[in-house]
């Protein structure tokens, strides 16, 4: 834990790029960052590493399931009626862009500690009426395109799926990075595969992951995220291995990783397609695009992210 | 009247692709589409085409203004409390992936002719309970990449923004092609700025324009649509000029578009930043990415398009 | 299965009204028999037969679990602040006033045969968009106010609760009536108390009702409430004995009463205090008011129904 | 402003019926009392105080307009179809218990003062993710059931309704119960008809009664509330005359009402058909019902009150 509270410190980005940044560790995205990615799509091969939304209730969701209410429909169109005219179909969505389900973009006013929101912004400016009204997701209104590159822990561990509470830590990350000859520089994005995908496909989501725990990036990779200025990191779960390893912090990525340094998380992505297109082309990094949608006060925003080789 | 009877069959793609067809014009996307669309990233560039989504309720909301509700907040959250220890915020989003205020994708299910969607399925197949059972939003999981052209009709005719009941005509769309000396192939995105968003800006959402009208595409290019196999259209209007000119046809894009080519509309672009950066690195042609949320049974999706240059 | 269509056509109440009657069985309420029952509250005391409703999600609730959400708290709200004020607290309810959990009422446009509602009317007057047309629920705006009877089956057959499946017949009914000395006549409310709250009680919501069967009435007591002119049943289940003893007919009490009788449902009553209430004073017979949510378009209500004795 | 002050500690019933009372005023309510108000129920006329709900827009909603969004619909059901068979229709409601337009009960945790609820209950027991974990709805589960009497003020002043910011003062209210014979007691409830249902009725809901003022009670009235004992009171307005006459106090009747004295109050009553049925009977006293639907952790309830003649 002394740990932790020392990487809160010591890892810290507040005030890095001034006292009213939104921005975080999007900072690090430039032009010329993003010229370099799309130089990547070679291809024209494009992966989505989102889940497909659906309605149905999961263990874990503590009533944050998704709902399509239907506002318009096509039920008593019927062709040949004697005056055929143009009619549409409509809906409602109810969504929670965080949790355990959804592939999410977390804003950096989701997480607080002591009271503080990243760059030491009061937590309290997160209100019930109005939402976010620092640092809410609208930040991110022009997107993210960057380099990003696959870590495959199944794969290099050679097993379907880690098991809940498996840590990925560092020189894991650095064996895999290693092993495909890659580099990692400032703002690039981190993905993280444990296999869960494969987990759920093959069984459904019949486990609670709220209580169950989760596979994730062990805390020892914060050091190394700060160090290299990554811009984002993925998973193919909530990020964080949970139980973290550490007594009494069950989200230390989130922790440190959003209030401390303004990292950017997108949770629960679907990387077994873009898994299988990396091990086909023999290529682990490829353009990454998220088009965040900037609902002002939101924390979060729900994502289909883009791979793009 | 009878023109756009005409269109809806001679331009028809039903069959095209075959009977179980869900993706309309997207067939024509091809990894060299999208490898060449990547080719136009040159500079690195980023614009969103979205509006920021807000809680107002607008004239013409219809009971479908956006709602934000927050199921956790850092409201009591004080810094320098004996057991600091980590919180969260999040909240529910209400959203209407419709109407004529949010940047969306329309679905291939969300408009019927004659009882008939897209392909001739049946409209009977978008139900209340278990929404678009075919051609739901999910049929664009992977996202669109492709080549996008801007046409500024505000700018070629010299005014801030058109009025309600303007009308794009296909030789205007060729004169400003031409002005820019610009070709449109199969698979090619068009985005229509009719100055709408600037009118926004400088005066608010005023108007009912569900009753006021609106300006849009005149139905005469929707031949040229289908002779060049554009993929895509979009504006910062809902496209169909309002009135349309053809008596009891208010949505001729949309009828003829949706249900006969299986075209994709996108709906209420913001294009004010994209026309100002077309203007100064004077290019209008760019890499265009969509990445929409893939809800099962839903006939639409919000969306942020990304322009990249 | 024939029988079932017998009733359909002998209980039926359609015509007996009006052609465009709204009120069904509840006609047979005059101010007469409200004075009666206002007669009965001789002691003042006052029992809910509602449930709490919470925002747990149970077994069988398929995607209708209440959600509350809070637009504002008293969080951050510290008595002793310099410039003390008011401040107030609200939130949003997500309700779905049908289904095995919420104690509501059944308007009489819940239940379609053969595309038809009570009274004849076509099904499809009631529309994605404006709900039901004919037959909502504004009907009962004016309230109910009436005698009832209690029917404690459970108590009967000296069991602290009948299991799924069990189906109480009219001979059961009618011994339970003799053996409290009670009469029914036009207009009344009769009551069934199958023991679910003392399980619900006793167990939690662990079985899934949707699909694991419930107690409830069996479909031999349809033409005896037609020949006495019931005017309302509730129950601590959703009425129906499921299985049903009809094969391919799941709800023969919701068919059969609220489509060919107009009679008004109230399912998942909290009968257990009211049970207590009457085996202390010795009364199974009191005064029963509903005050539904005239919402416009609605096919029901949550209603908390109050007991008067 | 000093007299509001006053107000609150004089008028207070902090620790009356103990350090958890969770009823406030409703403790005064009896057995014996509820039994007398059922003994004015002589004609067995009933009449409901409430509005319909709808789904439209109205000015001032503030993003609270109820909808209801329909889960299965009739659409489609077509009679004689070969295979007849049960249908239903179903929807969600989404309401919000507060405002200018709902007929509803404010719960005891809807309104803080220096960061204290009625008992003097710390206002940040109410949090976005439980709601109110005190004095929320649920203590009126067993509903009320009282005397009540009506305060017909456009009536006694000859006009059709009175005007914003018009106040009702306590020799107004003593008037008017002298020119009918009328006593208020404990445990009564008190209705004051300020005539904005004959305003609606005439002009729709044209007006921002948000920013605009209402007629409603002056707070001269709140010593006498108190000096009654009082239950409940309830206006075809939200209670409060505004402006309310104190500098810097928009609801001193909310306030002092609900924080100090632990008053119920029913705001946005429909009293024109009370107020007609009162007239054609020559009777201003009658029972009145209210069966809140008890949500655990809401803040108030929708109700439909019920005048029993």
């Amino acid at each position: 834990m002394s740990e932790l509270l020392d990487y809160l410190g010591r890892l810290s980005n507040w005030g890095r790029w001034g006292p009213d940044d939104q921005l975080g560790t999007l900072n690090l995205l430039t032009d010329g960052h993003r010229r370099r990615a799309a130089g990547l799509i070679t291809t024209g091969r494009v992966v989505s590493c989102g889940w497909d939304i659906d309605t149905s209730e999961q263990p874990g969701d503590a009533g944050t399931a998704p709902r399509r209410m239907m506002t318009s429909t096509g039920q008593g169109q019927v062709p040949g009626a004697e005056s055929p005219g143009l009619a549409s179909a409509g809906e409602h969505w109810l969504l929670h862009p965080h949790g355990y389900r959804l592939t999410h973009l977390d804003g950096l006013s989701h997480i607080f500690w002591d009271g503080r929101m990243y760059n030491g912004r009061p937590a309290a400016l997160v209100t019930a009426d109005r939402g976010a009204t620092e640092l809410d997701i609208t930040a991110v209104r022009d997107g993210v395109l960057t380099r990003a590159v696959l870590i495959d822990a199944a794969a290099h561990r050679g097993v379907d799926w880690l098991e809940p509470g498996d840590a990925v830590r560092l020189d894991e990350v650095l064996a895999i990075l290693a092993e495909h000859d890659l580099q990692v520089s400032a703002g690039d994005a981190i993905l993280l595969r444990t296999g869960y995908g494969a987990k759920v496909t093959r069984q459904g989501r019949r486990d609670d992951v709220r209580t169950g725990g989760r596979a994730g990036w062990h805390a020892s990779c914060l050091p190394w995220f700060r160090e290299r200025d990554v811009a984002l990191i993925a998973a193919d779960t909530a990020n964080d291995a949970d139980p973290s390893g550490y007594n009494g912090f069950r989200h230390p990525i989130h922790l440190v990783g959003i209030v401390a340094m303004g990292l950017w998380l997108v949770d629960n992505c679907q990387l077994e397609t873009l898994a299988a297109t990396c091990r086909e082309l023999g290529r682990w990094e490829f353009a990454w695009a998220l088009a965040p949608l900037a609902f002002a006060g939101a924390t979060g925003s729900p994502v289909n992210p883009l791979a793009m080789f």
